[in-house]
């Protein structure tokens, strides 16, 4: 293994504060801070430094817990204030050494890894009532002023020399903070000249023109910092309501590894490595809480919680250590009716924590819907693809339903299908399906209330891709699944890009869509990634030498 | 020069069907037949062979001069047949020889070209009521039926052979059609999941099934094709307007070559070759008509038509022929009466051929707001940026006004700039500069009526990026200009498709912005064009070797 590919052996989620290396996350009252203090040290690998508060993956995993157990743990806090612990810097962005020395499907997960928390950070803002100001304690570049972008508010200091920037055209030939450019036309709605400009100058920009350009929302002086952060906090949260008072903590998930494959609760990955497929159960129980009061009660054991952090943590493994799986199948199988009595809470409560519960559900399809691995979803024996558990289906790329009417397979549709999990599009999956043809959601829907339906139902009603019987099944599944694996992985990740969000653009399908596509050009140009591209040169005594032809 | 870089020494834009080497045009009263008829050693240059109706970029220049030669020589057409010559073929796509061949920056711009002309049919459905039926007398692949998609009706011959198939993802590893994916998903909205299996079949879906999955809007036996077609096609014409009887011819244009330079009559271009930056001007005459009827009698003459078709070929040749140009400075001079009134004409007439022009501007603006290169918009001595000119400099990355008291700089704004030539994204160049300031959008348009207003008042409306005055401006826009060309020119072309673009989201943005990003991206990977990748494989006896890992 070279060092341009030196990759890690395995990558864990799961983490907590206790064990964060370069994070500090303490609460007051309803204002929370999170201060990103990384350690040179600490970084996922070795041969880089995490200098100035640059960040690799493992500083986003801990940003994307501590954010996730703000919004299940801290119901109390309506402002959360990210802040750094260096002077004069707040965070120079990814670390360039780390990118370098990163082979080019890693470096692709780990921008969209941290595009997701970015956009966390936003559905936080959006749906949780929880309101985030950077403030910007010194300079923000890259990713360090995307991670800015995405808070609501951005409080900068004066201090003649901290300033936001981004850098990577002029230094580094690449696109800015992989997202940042989405939200600085689309969010901030910038002037396109002026972001050209911004995204041009090496330096930044900062003080009163930094204001003007509306990059920030407002500049302090070093004299009192603290104070206008404080005050800005605490103008923010005096503006919304509190969430709750007493929050549900997220415990370690329990998982059994057996070599690549993982076991818990409620969830199971097997890998089938010669075939590169795997295989991606959930699983419903035959009992749950059917009211608020009580799934508050059981906090982060509520079945459909755990069940999704799970499926979440299984699909984050895929992504990052299975990279040579090409398809996965996924299958629903456990109580239809345990998951038609936990749609109807997701949907018709307004306690916050079962409205956590189900943004967090929408994140975790999302997640899916995102992740560049084909999925088949597999209705066959013992299957229930039912209201929540049905959008899994509608998140793969196939439906494949055994049509016969000796093996019951279990298909409805619940509230959940109505469009409370939309997709980075805006609209619901069903929608998405049936673009050209509104009338077929409605139709679809007209059996929310049951009773479930069986294959043939689900057939004419367009949710299968194919509904073979029971002689034909095994074949046609098998030749599906050895073709898909046959494919160029490139080719299919491209595709897939494009099918999966038909219709309206948001500024999530901008930046998972649009610019990630050009960034993954970029970083697999000469000009960026080759011996003397400006990414290789970077740091080093070597001067950047273009291919100069414009493309 | 290795194969796999071979390309051509300089490429012309201008032809005439007398001199179609690939298509047949024929008009019968208000029915056009476009037959597609290629010549396989008709190839823009040597080392493939243009068999089964393949096609290379020569053949889509002819098709682009076609169908502009309909809209303005051809008023009397309501209805265009895009038919082919062969038995059992329609066209089987873009010549994969000629891919595999040709360097990646001619790659990406064959494919833009391409997507242009395809958009510039549906342009001409959607504005000058001409409508559109492929009537597929053969299997139509890849390109080939992304063409049909561009058309408004689809009609298949019913042989038991011939097909629509985009066998692009099988058997070549890239994506299909480099546009037909967005017009599959947001064009005729076909479910997801047929798309994702219609993408997999290399050999396609024919007859009933067709049908029944929207991919085709009819199917004729042999038996019946030519009445069939015939019988379509006049339904379609009889739906519609005639929108006039009498054509504008459209001449060769006048062009100087001095080395790369290019002279015409009312736009020049400068190239230096060595600061790799080019001079394009465009200059309005102290004259012009005032009415429908008078602009009529000059027909192709009209400078207004002229002028952009001018720009347009202008904008071809720096695209195609001189690809180390990094950076175009934009200026705009001549009479700010006349185009003050031609923008009246243009605005408020209903005659057809001042409509068509029109739509050729906008379409001329649009090739300039989707060109890889970065245009600067330079308003100084002698320069009026007023009203359609305007919008040269709204397209531009960024402004440079002389404020000068004693050097007037002319700019204005007219009807012109108020949604007639709306970008990609279906908004104006004004709405897409003020996108979070939409009342800066009226107070620009308050001086619609005039009178032109100076370089002060324009900074003041926030047109100008910078507005230097006479001390600094020639150092300002040097450092400005050198800084440019020497960044990465694929970070450039990226954040410049990112930036340009603010807002909604149209077919033709996705077209443009995600969809060949990813193409641009796969185009690189070596799954693709590697020794062993997919498309230099097909057609040799080697099998394909994919690195598996999905990024």
């Amino acid at each position: 293994m070279t060092a341009a590919t030196a990759e890690l052996s395995e990558l864990t989620f799961q983490t907590h504060p206790d064990q964060y290396k370069h994070w500090l996350l303490s609460v007051e009252g309803d204002i929370a801070t999170l201060r990103m203090a990384i350690d040179p040290e600490g970084g996922l690998r070795e041969g880089y430094e995490l200098k100035l508060n640059s960040y690799d993956l493992g500083v986003d995993i801990e940003l994307a817990d501590a954010i996730q157990r703000l919004r299940f743990e801290h119901p109390e806090v309506r402002c959360v204030v990210l802040t750094g612990n260096l002077d004069r810097v707040f965070c120079a962005g990814a670390n360039i050494v780390m990118l370098r020395s990163s082979g080019h499907a890693f470096k692709v997960n780990f921008c969209k890894f941290t595009n997701e928390t970015r956009c966390g950070i936003e559905d936080a803002a959006e749906n949780s009532g929880l309101r985030f100001l950077a403030a910007l304690n010194g300079t923000a570049s890259g990713g360090g002023y995307e991670l800015a972008l995405a808070c609501e508010k951005i409080l900068l200091v004066d201090d003649r020399n901290s300033a936001v920037s981004f850098p990577e055209v002029p230094l580094l030939g690449v696109l800015p903070g992989t997202g940042g450019l989405t939200r600085i036309t689309d969010k901030r709605k910038i002037r396109r000249d002026r972001t050209d400009v911004f995204s041009t100058i090496a330096e930044g920009i900062k003080g009163k023109r930094a204001v003007e350009w509306d990059l920030v929302d407002g500049i302090a002086p070093l004299s009192r910092w603290d104070e206008a952060v404080g005050e800005m906090a605490r103008g923010m949260a005096d503006e919304i309501q509190v969430r709750g008072d007493q929050g549900v903590p997220l415990p370690k998930l329990d998982v059994t590894a057996d070599g690549v494959n993982r076991t818990y609760k409620y969830v199971s990955l097997q890998m089938d490595e010669a075939a590169r497929t795997a295989e991606l159960t959930i699983t419903a129980p035959d009992t749950c809480p059917t009211d608020a009061a009580a799934a508050f009660a059981e906090g982060a054991n509520w079945w459909v919680l755990q069940a999704y952090r799970e499926f979440d943590d299984a699909l984050l493994h895929l992504r990052m250590n299975l990279r040579m799986n090409a398809l996965v199948l996924v299958r629903a199988k456990g109580s239809s009716d345990t998951v038609r009595k936990t749609d109807a809470l997701l949907c018709g409560s307004d306690h916050w924590f079962v409205n956590e519960t189900k943004h967090f559900v929408k994140r975790t399809l999302k997640r899916m819907d995102l992740s560049s691995r084909s999925f088949f979803a597999v209705a066959d024996a013992g299957t229930t693809f039912v209201g929540s558990f049905l959008e899994l289906a509608l998140s793969g790329d196939r439906t494949y339903i055994l049509n016969d009417p000796d093996i019951p397979v279990n298909l409805g549709v619940t509230e959940a299908n109505a469009g409370h999990f939309p997709m980075s599009n805006g609209i619901s999956r069903l929608e998405t399906r049936f673009l050209g043809t509104p009338d077929d959601v409605k139709t679809v829907l007209d059996h929310k209330s049951g009773p479930d339906f069986d294959a043939e139902t689900a057939d004419e009603l367009g949710l299968a891709t194919y509904a073979p019987d029971d002689i034909d099944w095994e074949d046609e599944l098998r030749l599906a699944v050895e073709e898909r694996a046959s494919f160029s992985p490139d080719a299919l990740t491209g595709m897939e890009s494009n099918l999966r969000f038909a219709g309206p653009e948001t500024m999530e399908t901008k930046i998972y869509g649009r610019l990630s596509a050009w960034q993954n050009w970029i970083f697999q140009r000469p000009n960026a990634v080759g011996e003397r591209g400006a990414l290789s040169c970077y740091g080093t005594p070597n001067r950047p030498e273009f291919n100069l032809e414009r493309t």
